[in-house]
Protein backbone atom coordinates (compact mmCIF):
# COMPACT_ATOMS: atom_id res chain seq x y z
CA UNK A 1 0.00 0.00 0.00
CA UNK A 2 2.53 2.75 0.96
CA UNK A 3 4.52 1.46 -1.70
CA UNK A 4 1.83 2.14 -4.19
CA UNK A 5 1.39 5.70 -2.96
CA UNK A 6 4.99 5.66 -3.22
CA UNK A 7 4.67 5.08 -6.92
CA UNK A 8 1.98 6.97 -7.29
CA UNK A 9 3.92 9.37 -6.05
CA UNK A 10 7.04 9.29 -8.24
CA UNK A 11 4.76 9.69 -11.11
CA UNK A 12 3.00 12.33 -9.72
CA UNK A 13 6.42 14.56 -9.57
CA UNK A 14 7.72 12.99 -13.05
CA UNK A 15 4.62 14.45 -14.75
CA UNK A 16 5.05 18.10 -13.21
CA UNK A 17 8.72 17.84 -14.05
CA UNK A 18 7.37 17.33 -17.52
CA UNK A 19 4.85 19.63 -17.97
CA UNK A 20 7.03 22.39 -16.53
CA UNK A 21 9.92 21.53 -19.20
CA UNK A 22 7.83 21.45 -21.81
CA UNK A 23 6.41 24.81 -20.44
CA UNK A 24 10.48 25.75 -21.02
CA UNK A 25 10.02 24.44 -25.00
CA UNK A 26 13.09 21.64 -24.22
CA UNK A 27 13.56 18.75 -26.29
CA UNK A 28 11.98 15.43 -25.44
CA UNK A 29 15.62 14.85 -23.91
CA UNK A 30 15.64 17.97 -21.79
CA UNK A 31 12.03 16.93 -20.56
CA UNK A 32 12.75 13.46 -19.47
CA UNK A 33 15.83 14.68 -17.40
CA UNK A 34 13.72 17.36 -16.08
CA UNK A 35 10.43 14.44 -15.65
CA UNK A 36 13.62 11.77 -14.07
CA UNK A 37 15.20 14.67 -12.23
CA UNK A 38 11.91 15.66 -10.26
CA UNK A 39 10.97 12.66 -9.62
CA UNK A 40 13.80 11.13 -7.86
CA UNK A 41 16.11 14.01 -6.77
CA UNK A 42 15.02 14.32 -3.53
CA UNK A 43 15.10 10.59 -2.81
CA UNK A 44 18.85 10.68 -4.83
CA UNK A 45 20.30 14.04 -2.35
CA UNK A 46 19.40 12.13 0.67
CA UNK A 47 20.96 8.67 -0.07
CA UNK A 48 24.00 10.19 -1.11
CA UNK A 49 24.06 12.49 2.30
CA UNK A 50 23.39 9.51 4.37
CA UNK A 51 25.70 7.59 2.40
CA UNK A 52 23.00 4.55 0.92
CA UNK A 53 24.51 3.91 -2.25
CA UNK A 54 23.67 3.18 -5.12
CA UNK A 55 21.17 5.42 -4.54
CA UNK A 56 17.36 4.15 -4.59
CA UNK A 57 16.24 4.11 -8.18
CA UNK A 58 19.10 2.31 -9.60
CA UNK A 59 18.32 -0.69 -7.13
CA UNK A 60 14.61 -0.87 -7.89
CA UNK A 61 13.72 -0.79 -11.49
CA UNK A 62 10.00 0.02 -10.95
CA UNK A 63 10.77 3.94 -10.17
CA UNK A 64 12.52 3.82 -13.82
CA UNK A 65 9.52 2.27 -15.33
CA UNK A 66 6.83 4.83 -13.82
CA UNK A 67 8.70 7.81 -14.61
CA UNK A 68 8.70 6.72 -18.02
CA UNK A 69 5.15 5.84 -18.00
CA UNK A 70 4.90 9.21 -16.25
CA UNK A 71 6.53 11.03 -18.95
CA UNK A 72 4.76 9.61 -22.42
CA UNK A 73 1.28 10.07 -20.19
CA UNK A 74 2.96 13.83 -19.64
CA UNK A 75 3.63 14.29 -23.73
CA UNK A 76 0.83 12.25 -25.09
CA UNK A 77 -1.86 13.74 -22.99
CA UNK A 78 -0.59 17.53 -22.91
CA UNK A 79 -2.87 18.98 -24.44
CA UNK A 80 -5.20 17.76 -22.04
CA UNK A 81 -3.91 18.06 -18.92
CA UNK A 82 -5.00 21.17 -17.94
CA UNK A 83 -8.77 19.36 -17.91
CA UNK A 84 -6.82 17.04 -15.43
CA UNK A 85 -5.11 19.87 -12.85
CA UNK A 86 -7.10 18.59 -10.16
CA UNK A 87 -6.13 14.87 -10.74
CA UNK A 88 -3.31 15.79 -10.45
CA UNK A 89 -2.61 18.49 -7.55
CA UNK A 90 -3.82 15.67 -5.56
CA UNK A 91 -1.28 13.29 -6.62
CA UNK A 92 1.88 15.50 -6.35
CA UNK A 93 -0.44 16.02 -2.90
CA UNK A 94 0.30 12.42 -2.02
CA UNK A 95 3.72 12.25 -3.33
CA UNK A 96 4.47 15.38 -0.82
CA UNK A 97 3.21 12.95 2.18
CA UNK A 98 4.90 9.73 1.19
CA UNK A 99 8.14 11.38 0.41
CA UNK A 100 8.59 13.28 3.91
CA UNK A 101 7.75 9.81 5.27
CA UNK A 102 9.97 7.80 3.64
CA UNK A 103 12.74 10.30 4.05
CA UNK A 104 12.01 10.65 7.69
CA UNK A 105 12.29 6.56 7.85
CA UNK A 106 15.44 6.40 5.93
CA UNK A 107 17.53 9.12 8.68
CA UNK A 108 15.14 6.91 11.75
CA UNK A 109 17.11 3.71 9.96
CA UNK A 110 20.79 5.59 9.65
CA UNK A 111 20.17 6.17 13.67
CA UNK A 112 20.01 9.96 12.90
CA UNK A 113 18.58 12.71 15.15
CA UNK A 114 15.01 13.40 14.85
CA UNK A 115 15.74 17.32 13.68
CA UNK A 116 17.87 15.42 11.03
CA UNK A 117 14.97 13.45 9.69
CA UNK A 118 13.08 15.86 9.67
CA UNK A 119 15.55 17.48 7.85
CA UNK A 120 15.35 14.56 5.24
CA UNK A 121 12.11 14.01 4.68
CA UNK A 122 11.80 17.65 3.78
CA UNK A 123 14.78 17.02 1.24
CA UNK A 124 13.18 14.07 -0.12
CA UNK A 125 9.57 15.88 -0.41
CA UNK A 126 11.04 19.03 -2.15
CA UNK A 127 14.40 18.70 -3.49
CA UNK A 128 13.23 17.59 -6.43
CA UNK A 129 10.99 20.15 -7.51
CA UNK A 130 14.26 22.29 -6.56
CA UNK A 131 16.31 20.84 -8.92
CA UNK A 132 13.80 20.83 -11.45
CA UNK A 133 13.57 24.58 -11.07
CA UNK A 134 17.16 25.11 -11.29
CA UNK A 135 17.43 23.36 -14.59
CA UNK A 136 14.83 25.17 -16.12
CA UNK A 137 16.86 28.67 -14.56
CA UNK A 138 14.38 29.96 -11.94
CA UNK A 139 14.09 30.38 -8.50
CA UNK A 140 12.88 27.65 -6.71
CA UNK A 141 8.97 27.98 -6.40
CA UNK A 142 8.96 26.86 -3.01
CA UNK A 143 11.36 29.51 -1.98
CA UNK A 144 9.32 32.15 -2.92
CA UNK A 145 5.15 31.15 -2.99
CA UNK A 146 3.90 28.12 -2.00
CA UNK A 147 4.06 26.77 1.45
CA UNK A 148 4.88 23.11 0.20
CA UNK A 149 8.12 22.64 2.53
CA UNK A 150 6.63 24.06 5.66
CA UNK A 151 4.27 21.64 5.43
CA UNK A 152 7.03 18.11 5.05
CA UNK A 153 8.29 20.35 8.20
CA UNK A 154 5.24 20.41 10.09
CA UNK A 155 4.22 16.76 9.04
CA UNK A 156 7.86 15.40 10.29
CA UNK A 157 7.17 17.32 14.08
CA UNK A 158 3.62 15.91 13.72
CA UNK A 159 5.47 12.31 13.12
CA UNK A 160 8.05 12.50 15.85
CA UNK A 161 5.24 13.90 18.82
CA UNK A 162 3.21 10.65 17.92
CA UNK A 163 5.65 8.30 17.66
CA UNK A 164 5.96 9.06 21.60
CA UNK A 165 2.70 7.35 21.94
CA UNK A 166 4.03 3.73 20.46
CA UNK A 167 1.16 4.24 17.79
CA UNK A 168 1.18 1.32 15.56
CA UNK A 169 3.37 2.28 12.14
CA UNK A 170 0.13 1.74 10.04
CA UNK A 171 -1.49 4.13 12.07
CA UNK A 172 1.71 6.76 12.47
CA UNK A 173 2.04 6.75 8.50
CA UNK A 174 -1.84 7.04 8.06
CA UNK A 175 -2.60 9.95 10.28
CA UNK A 176 0.51 11.80 9.55
CA UNK A 177 0.18 11.84 5.49
CA UNK A 178 -3.26 12.84 5.62
CA UNK A 179 -2.92 15.70 8.01
CA UNK A 180 0.11 16.78 5.45
CA UNK A 181 -2.49 16.00 2.71
CA UNK A 182 -4.96 18.04 4.79
CA UNK A 183 -2.65 21.33 5.57
CA UNK A 184 -1.71 21.37 1.67
CA UNK A 185 -5.17 21.23 0.38
CA UNK A 186 -6.89 24.06 2.75
CA UNK A 187 -3.44 26.06 2.21
CA UNK A 188 -4.23 26.22 -1.69
CA UNK A 189 -7.97 26.83 -1.40
CA UNK A 190 -7.36 29.25 1.36
CA UNK A 191 -4.93 30.71 -0.63
CA UNK A 192 -2.29 30.42 2.67
CA UNK A 193 1.34 31.65 1.64
CA UNK A 194 4.31 32.92 3.40
CA UNK A 195 5.14 36.67 3.56
CA UNK A 196 8.53 37.50 1.62
CA UNK A 197 10.90 38.92 3.89
CA UNK A 198 12.88 41.61 2.98
CA UNK A 199 15.91 44.00 4.40
CA UNK A 200 13.65 47.17 3.92
CA UNK B 1 44.37 3.04 -25.12
CA UNK B 2 41.48 3.90 -24.17
CA UNK B 3 43.40 5.47 -21.09
CA UNK B 4 44.14 8.04 -23.39
CA UNK B 5 41.29 8.76 -25.16
CA UNK B 6 39.47 9.36 -21.72
CA UNK B 7 42.42 11.84 -20.94
CA UNK B 8 41.73 13.71 -24.36
CA UNK B 9 37.92 13.98 -23.72
CA UNK B 10 39.16 14.90 -20.36
CA UNK B 11 40.87 17.84 -21.65
CA UNK B 12 38.78 18.78 -24.75
CA UNK B 13 35.58 18.93 -22.09
CA UNK B 14 38.08 21.19 -19.89
CA UNK B 15 38.79 23.87 -23.00
CA UNK B 16 34.64 23.92 -24.07
CA UNK B 17 34.65 24.97 -20.53
CA UNK B 18 36.77 26.97 -20.14
CA UNK B 19 36.04 28.98 -23.50
CA UNK B 20 32.24 28.83 -21.93
CA UNK B 21 33.22 30.25 -19.03
CA UNK B 22 35.35 33.16 -20.87
CA UNK B 23 32.42 34.23 -22.87
CA UNK B 24 30.52 34.68 -19.79
CA UNK B 25 33.54 37.70 -18.71
CA UNK B 26 34.72 35.07 -15.47
CA UNK B 27 37.78 35.62 -13.65
CA UNK B 28 40.19 33.31 -14.06
CA UNK B 29 39.41 31.36 -11.14
CA UNK B 30 36.25 31.05 -12.50
CA UNK B 31 37.55 29.52 -15.60
CA UNK B 32 39.03 27.32 -14.22
CA UNK B 33 36.34 25.67 -11.74
CA UNK B 34 34.14 25.43 -14.75
CA UNK B 35 37.18 23.74 -16.80
CA UNK B 36 37.52 21.52 -13.89
CA UNK B 37 33.73 21.05 -13.51
CA UNK B 38 32.80 20.43 -17.50
CA UNK B 39 35.50 18.01 -17.33
CA UNK B 40 34.47 16.08 -14.71
CA UNK B 41 31.27 16.55 -13.70
CA UNK B 42 29.77 13.87 -14.97
CA UNK B 43 32.35 11.37 -13.85
CA UNK B 44 31.60 12.77 -10.20
CA UNK B 45 28.06 12.40 -10.33
CA UNK B 46 28.11 8.82 -10.99
CA UNK B 47 30.49 8.02 -8.52
CA UNK B 48 28.99 9.31 -5.88
CA UNK B 49 25.71 8.28 -6.80
CA UNK B 50 27.03 4.46 -7.32
CA UNK B 51 29.28 5.02 -3.93
CA UNK B 52 32.87 4.90 -5.09
CA UNK B 53 34.25 7.82 -3.40
CA UNK B 54 36.80 9.41 -2.86
CA UNK B 55 36.09 10.13 -6.64
CA UNK B 56 37.79 9.06 -9.41
CA UNK B 57 39.73 12.21 -10.15
CA UNK B 58 40.73 12.55 -6.54
CA UNK B 59 42.86 9.07 -6.98
CA UNK B 60 44.21 9.72 -10.59
CA UNK B 61 46.13 13.09 -10.62
CA UNK B 62 46.38 13.05 -14.04
CA UNK B 63 43.12 13.94 -14.74
CA UNK B 64 43.90 17.67 -12.70
CA UNK B 65 46.72 17.76 -14.78
CA UNK B 66 45.49 17.61 -18.01
CA UNK B 67 42.60 19.93 -17.40
CA UNK B 68 45.32 22.59 -16.12
CA UNK B 69 47.16 22.14 -19.23
CA UNK B 70 43.48 22.38 -21.01
CA UNK B 71 43.00 25.59 -19.11
CA UNK B 72 46.28 27.38 -20.02
CA UNK B 73 45.90 26.15 -23.30
CA UNK B 74 42.38 27.91 -23.39
CA UNK B 75 43.32 30.87 -22.50
CA UNK B 76 46.73 31.51 -23.94
CA UNK B 77 45.42 30.51 -27.33
CA UNK B 78 41.70 31.67 -26.45
CA UNK B 79 42.07 34.06 -29.82
CA UNK B 80 43.18 31.41 -31.81
CA UNK B 81 40.44 28.54 -30.88
CA UNK B 82 37.72 29.81 -33.24
CA UNK B 83 40.27 28.59 -36.23
CA UNK B 84 40.74 24.99 -33.84
CA UNK B 85 36.75 25.21 -33.46
CA UNK B 86 36.58 21.53 -36.19
CA UNK B 87 39.91 19.52 -33.64
CA UNK B 88 37.78 20.71 -31.06
CA UNK B 89 35.01 19.64 -32.16
CA UNK B 90 36.68 16.27 -32.50
CA UNK B 91 38.17 16.13 -29.66
CA UNK B 92 34.94 16.77 -27.20
CA UNK B 93 33.30 13.80 -29.98
CA UNK B 94 35.72 11.35 -29.14
CA UNK B 95 35.03 12.34 -25.25
CA UNK B 96 31.29 11.95 -25.72
CA UNK B 97 32.23 8.45 -26.36
CA UNK B 98 34.61 7.68 -24.50
CA UNK B 99 33.03 9.12 -21.23
CA UNK B 100 29.94 6.59 -22.34
CA UNK B 101 31.73 3.48 -22.67
CA UNK B 102 33.46 4.10 -19.20
CA UNK B 103 30.27 5.16 -17.26
CA UNK B 104 29.03 1.81 -18.60
CA UNK B 105 31.38 0.34 -17.61
CA UNK B 106 31.57 1.30 -13.56
CA UNK B 107 27.09 0.29 -14.00
CA UNK B 108 28.32 -3.19 -14.46
CA UNK B 109 31.26 -2.97 -11.85
CA UNK B 110 28.69 -2.28 -9.78
CA UNK B 111 26.07 -4.60 -11.05
CA UNK B 112 23.60 -2.07 -11.71
CA UNK B 113 21.01 -3.64 -14.50
CA UNK B 114 21.29 -2.41 -17.95
CA UNK B 115 19.07 0.42 -17.70
CA UNK B 116 21.50 2.09 -14.86
CA UNK B 117 24.52 1.15 -16.77
CA UNK B 118 22.78 3.19 -19.90
CA UNK B 119 22.15 6.17 -17.34
CA UNK B 120 24.89 6.23 -15.96
CA UNK B 121 27.20 6.18 -19.16
CA UNK B 122 25.05 9.37 -20.19
CA UNK B 123 25.36 10.89 -17.07
CA UNK B 124 29.05 10.50 -17.42
CA UNK B 125 29.20 12.06 -20.58
CA UNK B 126 26.23 14.96 -20.22
CA UNK B 127 26.19 15.60 -16.95
CA UNK B 128 29.70 17.80 -16.68
CA UNK B 129 28.02 19.95 -19.49
CA UNK B 130 24.91 20.40 -17.92
CA UNK B 131 26.70 22.03 -14.65
CA UNK B 132 28.23 24.29 -16.44
CA UNK B 133 25.38 25.89 -18.09
CA UNK B 134 23.99 25.61 -14.77
CA UNK B 135 26.89 27.54 -13.23
CA UNK B 136 26.64 29.81 -16.13
CA UNK B 137 23.10 30.68 -15.40
CA UNK B 138 21.67 29.03 -18.31
CA UNK B 139 19.25 26.27 -19.43
CA UNK B 140 21.55 23.56 -20.56
CA UNK B 141 22.05 23.71 -23.86
CA UNK B 142 21.43 19.62 -24.15
CA UNK B 143 18.00 19.68 -23.28
CA UNK B 144 17.59 22.39 -26.01
CA UNK B 145 19.11 21.89 -29.44
CA UNK B 146 22.01 19.67 -29.58
CA UNK B 147 21.29 15.50 -29.81
CA UNK B 148 23.69 15.11 -27.47
CA UNK B 149 22.27 12.71 -25.01
CA UNK B 150 20.39 10.87 -27.75
CA UNK B 151 23.72 9.42 -29.07
CA UNK B 152 24.73 8.51 -25.39
CA UNK B 153 21.68 6.62 -25.05
CA UNK B 154 22.04 4.82 -28.21
CA UNK B 155 25.47 4.28 -28.00
CA UNK B 156 24.31 2.37 -24.74
CA UNK B 157 21.86 0.27 -26.23
CA UNK B 158 24.27 -0.86 -29.07
CA UNK B 159 26.84 -1.94 -26.50
CA UNK B 160 24.48 -3.91 -24.47
CA UNK B 161 23.07 -5.70 -27.66
CA UNK B 162 27.11 -6.16 -28.93
CA UNK B 163 27.51 -7.68 -25.46
CA UNK B 164 25.23 -10.93 -26.34
CA UNK B 165 27.03 -11.66 -29.47
CA UNK B 166 30.12 -12.01 -26.55
CA UNK B 167 32.80 -9.92 -28.56
CA UNK B 168 35.95 -9.00 -27.11
CA UNK B 169 36.09 -6.21 -24.72
CA UNK B 170 38.41 -3.83 -27.19
CA UNK B 171 36.56 -4.60 -30.38
CA UNK B 172 33.43 -4.11 -28.51
CA UNK B 173 34.27 -0.57 -27.10
CA UNK B 174 35.67 -0.05 -30.53
CA UNK B 175 32.43 -0.22 -32.35
CA UNK B 176 30.59 1.24 -29.81
CA UNK B 177 32.53 4.49 -29.94
CA UNK B 178 33.23 4.48 -33.60
CA UNK B 179 29.13 4.75 -34.10
CA UNK B 180 28.69 7.31 -31.14
CA UNK B 181 31.49 9.64 -32.97
CA UNK B 182 29.92 8.80 -36.64
CA UNK B 183 26.47 9.90 -35.25
CA UNK B 184 27.53 12.78 -34.19
CA UNK B 185 29.15 13.87 -36.79
CA UNK B 186 26.01 13.39 -39.37
CA UNK B 187 24.06 15.14 -36.79
CA UNK B 188 26.22 17.98 -36.55
CA UNK B 189 26.91 17.97 -40.69
CA UNK B 190 22.62 17.20 -41.77
CA UNK B 191 21.61 19.33 -38.41
CA UNK B 192 19.75 16.79 -36.94
CA UNK B 193 18.02 17.59 -34.25
CA UNK B 194 15.45 17.38 -31.71
CA UNK B 195 11.77 19.40 -31.89
CA UNK B 196 10.64 21.12 -28.87
CA UNK B 197 7.70 19.39 -26.83
CA UNK B 198 5.52 22.71 -25.79
CA UNK B 199 2.30 22.17 -24.49
CA UNK B 200 -0.16 24.12 -26.95
CA UNK C 1 39.57 26.64 20.20
CA UNK C 2 39.26 25.90 16.32
CA UNK C 3 35.89 24.62 17.24
CA UNK C 4 34.51 27.88 18.27
CA UNK C 5 36.38 29.81 15.61
CA UNK C 6 34.32 26.53 12.69
CA UNK C 7 31.06 27.50 14.52
CA UNK C 8 31.50 31.42 14.36
CA UNK C 9 32.43 31.24 10.22
CA UNK C 10 29.41 28.82 10.09
CA UNK C 11 27.13 31.43 11.96
CA UNK C 12 28.80 34.20 9.45
CA UNK C 13 28.14 32.28 6.59
CA UNK C 14 24.25 31.58 7.53
CA UNK C 15 24.07 35.12 7.39
CA UNK C 16 25.38 35.86 4.87
CA UNK C 17 22.50 33.63 3.05
CA UNK C 18 20.17 34.77 4.47
CA UNK C 19 20.84 38.63 3.82
CA UNK C 20 21.33 37.42 0.32
CA UNK C 21 17.75 35.17 -0.24
CA UNK C 22 15.86 38.56 1.75
CA UNK C 23 17.13 40.51 -0.40
CA UNK C 24 15.90 38.22 -3.62
CA UNK C 25 12.73 38.68 -1.32
CA UNK C 26 12.45 35.43 -0.62
CA UNK C 27 9.73 33.82 2.16
CA UNK C 28 11.08 32.75 5.50
CA UNK C 29 11.18 29.10 4.31
CA UNK C 30 13.75 29.95 0.91
CA UNK C 31 15.34 32.16 3.26
CA UNK C 32 15.82 29.47 5.73
CA UNK C 33 17.26 26.80 2.85
CA UNK C 34 19.67 29.65 1.69
CA UNK C 35 21.42 30.49 5.21
CA UNK C 36 21.23 26.62 5.97
CA UNK C 37 23.13 25.46 2.23
CA UNK C 38 25.25 28.76 2.28
CA UNK C 39 26.52 27.51 5.54
CA UNK C 40 26.74 23.49 4.99
CA UNK C 41 26.92 23.92 1.41
CA UNK C 42 30.98 23.40 0.61
CA UNK C 43 31.12 20.81 4.11
CA UNK C 44 28.29 18.92 2.61
CA UNK C 45 30.12 18.32 -1.06
CA UNK C 46 33.43 17.61 0.33
CA UNK C 47 32.27 14.62 2.68
CA UNK C 48 30.21 13.44 -0.23
CA UNK C 49 32.99 13.45 -2.56
CA UNK C 50 35.25 11.49 -0.49
CA UNK C 51 32.98 9.39 1.53
CA UNK C 52 32.50 10.87 4.48
CA UNK C 53 28.81 9.74 5.62
CA UNK C 54 26.30 10.66 6.95
CA UNK C 55 28.10 14.32 6.29
CA UNK C 56 29.18 16.58 8.79
CA UNK C 57 26.40 18.35 9.83
CA UNK C 58 23.96 15.23 10.28
CA UNK C 59 26.47 14.15 13.31
CA UNK C 60 26.90 17.21 14.84
CA UNK C 61 24.09 19.11 16.12
CA UNK C 62 25.68 22.21 17.13
CA UNK C 63 26.10 23.37 13.87
CA UNK C 64 22.20 23.17 12.93
CA UNK C 65 21.37 24.92 16.11
CA UNK C 66 24.19 27.88 15.36
CA UNK C 67 22.49 28.16 12.12
CA UNK C 68 18.88 28.49 12.88
CA UNK C 69 20.48 31.11 15.44
CA UNK C 70 21.76 33.11 12.41
CA UNK C 71 18.46 32.89 11.02
CA UNK C 72 16.86 34.47 13.44
CA UNK C 73 19.65 37.08 13.93
CA UNK C 74 19.62 37.70 10.24
CA UNK C 75 15.66 38.37 10.49
CA UNK C 76 15.81 40.51 13.18
CA UNK C 77 18.18 42.64 12.63
CA UNK C 78 17.38 43.11 9.46
CA UNK C 79 16.98 46.40 9.54
CA UNK C 80 20.17 46.97 11.28
CA UNK C 81 22.33 44.96 9.33
CA UNK C 82 24.02 47.25 6.83
CA UNK C 83 25.58 49.15 10.65
CA UNK C 84 26.98 45.85 10.96
CA UNK C 85 28.71 44.94 7.36
CA UNK C 86 32.10 45.30 9.13
CA UNK C 87 31.72 42.99 12.14
CA UNK C 88 29.54 40.29 9.46
CA UNK C 89 32.80 41.08 6.87
CA UNK C 90 35.08 39.72 9.65
CA UNK C 91 33.36 36.92 10.59
CA UNK C 92 32.82 35.78 6.78
CA UNK C 93 36.93 36.40 6.49
CA UNK C 94 37.30 33.89 9.68
CA UNK C 95 34.94 31.59 7.93
CA UNK C 96 37.09 31.67 4.74
CA UNK C 97 39.95 30.84 6.97
CA UNK C 98 38.74 28.47 8.95
CA UNK C 99 36.60 26.37 6.38
CA UNK C 100 39.76 25.94 4.22
CA UNK C 101 42.01 24.57 7.12
CA UNK C 102 38.99 21.97 7.78
CA UNK C 103 38.99 21.65 3.84
CA UNK C 104 42.80 20.43 4.14
CA UNK C 105 42.55 18.53 7.49
CA UNK C 106 39.66 16.31 5.98
CA UNK C 107 41.82 15.77 2.76
CA UNK C 108 44.93 14.55 4.80
CA UNK C 109 42.82 12.73 7.32
CA UNK C 110 41.07 10.38 3.67
CA UNK C 111 45.52 10.03 2.67
CA UNK C 112 44.49 12.45 -0.59
CA UNK C 113 47.57 13.82 -2.23
CA UNK C 114 48.27 17.53 -1.03
CA UNK C 115 46.63 19.48 -4.79
CA UNK C 116 43.39 17.59 -3.97
CA UNK C 117 43.49 18.47 -0.34
CA UNK C 118 43.98 22.04 -1.48
CA UNK C 119 41.01 21.32 -3.82
CA UNK C 120 39.26 19.92 -0.69
CA UNK C 121 39.99 23.13 1.01
CA UNK C 122 38.83 25.69 -1.56
CA UNK C 123 35.38 23.51 -2.01
CA UNK C 124 34.76 23.94 1.64
CA UNK C 125 35.11 28.15 1.96
CA UNK C 126 33.88 28.22 -1.56
CA UNK C 127 31.15 25.93 -2.29
CA UNK C 128 28.09 27.47 -0.03
CA UNK C 129 28.44 31.05 -1.63
CA UNK C 130 28.25 28.90 -4.73
CA UNK C 131 25.27 27.40 -4.19
CA UNK C 132 23.82 30.20 -2.77
CA UNK C 133 24.41 32.10 -5.97
CA UNK C 134 22.57 29.05 -8.26
CA UNK C 135 19.44 28.81 -5.70
CA UNK C 136 19.51 32.51 -6.14
CA UNK C 137 19.22 32.38 -9.92
CA UNK C 138 22.24 34.09 -10.43
CA UNK C 139 26.11 33.33 -11.76
CA UNK C 140 28.11 32.55 -8.54
CA UNK C 141 29.69 35.89 -7.13
CA UNK C 142 33.16 33.94 -6.63
CA UNK C 143 33.43 33.43 -10.02
CA UNK C 144 33.32 36.80 -11.40
CA UNK C 145 34.06 39.69 -8.46
CA UNK C 146 36.19 38.73 -5.26
CA UNK C 147 39.37 37.22 -4.73
CA UNK C 148 38.10 34.64 -2.28
CA UNK C 149 38.97 31.39 -4.08
CA UNK C 150 42.57 32.75 -4.71
CA UNK C 151 43.14 32.93 -1.26
CA UNK C 152 41.98 29.43 0.04
CA UNK C 153 44.20 28.63 -2.73
CA UNK C 154 47.35 30.69 -1.75
CA UNK C 155 46.39 29.31 1.97
CA UNK C 156 46.74 26.03 1.12
CA UNK C 157 50.29 25.79 -1.03
CA UNK C 158 51.21 27.65 2.58
CA UNK C 159 50.08 25.09 4.60
CA UNK C 160 51.82 22.36 2.89
CA UNK C 161 54.71 24.41 2.65
CA UNK C 162 54.96 25.10 6.51
CA UNK C 163 54.52 21.86 7.06
CA UNK C 164 57.45 20.23 5.61
CA UNK C 165 58.96 22.11 8.15
CA UNK C 166 57.41 20.39 11.00
CA UNK C 167 55.51 22.71 13.30
CA UNK C 168 53.27 22.14 15.77
CA UNK C 169 49.84 21.83 14.23
CA UNK C 170 48.49 24.62 16.22
CA UNK C 171 50.67 27.00 15.35
CA UNK C 172 50.54 25.90 11.69
CA UNK C 173 46.95 26.64 11.94
CA UNK C 174 47.37 29.43 13.21
CA UNK C 175 49.93 31.25 10.66
CA UNK C 176 48.03 30.33 7.63
CA UNK C 177 44.53 31.14 8.54
CA UNK C 178 46.05 34.62 9.94
CA UNK C 179 47.90 35.21 6.93
CA UNK C 180 44.14 34.42 4.61
CA UNK C 181 42.67 36.61 6.37
CA UNK C 182 45.14 39.46 6.16
CA UNK C 183 44.80 38.74 2.40
CA UNK C 184 41.54 39.21 2.33
CA UNK C 185 41.25 41.98 4.43
CA UNK C 186 44.28 43.78 2.25
CA UNK C 187 42.24 42.58 -0.99
CA UNK C 188 39.15 44.58 -0.11
CA UNK C 189 40.85 47.68 1.29
CA UNK C 190 42.97 47.85 -1.80
CA UNK C 191 40.47 46.63 -4.30
CA UNK C 192 42.56 43.60 -5.44
CA UNK C 193 40.49 41.61 -8.21
CA UNK C 194 40.86 39.42 -10.99
CA UNK C 195 40.67 40.80 -13.83
CA UNK C 196 37.59 39.26 -16.57
CA UNK C 197 39.39 36.87 -19.13
CA UNK C 198 37.39 36.73 -22.10
CA UNK C 199 37.89 36.23 -25.78
CA UNK C 200 38.25 39.14 -27.71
Amino acid sequence: MFYLLDIIGTMAFALSGALTAMNKKLDPFGVFIIAFVTAVGGGTLRDIMIGRTPVGWMRDLNYVYFIIAGYFIAIIFRKKLDRLRTSLFLFDTIGLGVFTLIGLEKGLDTNLHPIICIALGTMTACFGGVTRDILCNEIPVIFRREIYATICIIGGILFFILKRWNLDNDILYLITSCVMIAIRLMAVKFKWYLPALNQK
